[in-house]
């Protein structure tokens, strides 16, 4: 924008809100004039829940998940299953398992997935921690929870090899038919594992 | 969410971020994780900016436009036809118009436009300090730049007649296609008028 129309300082809270992903320039406009609108009912709780966040939310040591305790509430929870660990990719991964209910075990959060174009090595992952943590005498599984995309299955063959040496079973999520999801829109290799991995009725 | 996840700090930043024009609940989970990682170049920039906006935004007293100054820098600045006003119904408007530079005008804003079926009233918008500020000596034309919707129209309609005690004359914007537009997409009264209001080539 070549003037600024409101005063640097809008214009900086534009520009900052443009960064979120999801909002562009024109919705950060919205955003903000939204926030300015609502100032004592949004904008005034959002920059002190911001505030907070930014004091208290920390990464858990143990898994790489972020909490405002360390290790974070997962780790922590006496109630988990500790003989399988979940191996996923980011935090949103983990929140998104935790939302189904999809299992109640520990986690361990690896920051990405293995990436040659786009430069991401075994050393920007947090892979060293995740074989020694596979190697405690309590675990018997290792769940690879990563993406069906090539770097999620990249990640998880790399990963597997490592984890020879540990005396444990290493799974992987099953492909198949999304639940609720139509076999027309499906494509061909999703249709044929689903066939492959078929279940008894 | 029937589950806190992550601590209820975070749930309630999920929440307010999700309250933003833009963001749903999914796309804030996103921004909030974003945040998270961008803790230092994000986060904390974000939330100063907040807290500035909070403290220094106020509504222009003349005209209606946020700003960090009041009356704003739009009603200060000195090179402005001071004989024309034109009429907004959102200072989102009013900042289209200063990005497209289409007009060097002060403006009025008037919160909204009328719709009974919102229950909103003449009362509810800035409807009498615009025609106060229309009998001023100096102005000679006021502008209706309103959406081309039926509430903007009504609004149009309403402030023309109100105006008529007023010495100035009332202009609304033109109809016509858009620049780019191409003829085949246009609507038929967006066409109707194009040739009807046709200019000298």
């Amino acid at each position: 924008m070549a003037k600024a129309i409101a005063g640097p300082e809008i214009e900086r809270l534009i520009q900052l809100l443009a960064r979120l992903p999801g909002l562009g320039p024109r919705s950060a406009r919205r955003a903000a004039l939204y926030l300015i609108k609502k100032r004592e009912q949004v904008m005034a709780p959002l920059t002190s829940a911001l505030q907070i966040a930014l004091e208290k939310i920390e990464v858990c040591k143990t898994c790489g998940n972020i909490d405002t305790q360390n290790p974070c509430t997962v780790c922590t929870d006496p109630r988990r299953d500790m003989s399988v660990l979940v191996v996923v990719a980011d935090v949103a991964d983990l929140w998104a398992l935790e939302r189904a209910h999809a299992i109640n075990a520990p986690y361990h959060v690896l920051g990405g997935t293995l990436s040659p174009l786009d430069g991401v090595g075994p050393q920007d992952l947090a892979i060293d921690g995740l074989i020694s943590r596979a190697h405690a005498a309590n675990v018997t599984e290792v769940i690879l929870a990563l993406n069906a995309t090539v770097d999620g299955q990249t990640t998880a063959h790399y990963i597997t090899d490592l984890l020879h040496s540990a005396d444990v079973k290493v799974t992987r999520l099953a492909h198949g038919v999304p639940v609720g999801g139509e076999l027309d829109y499906l494509d061909e290799g999703t249709l044929s594992a689903a066939i492959r991995q078929r279940t008894l009725f």
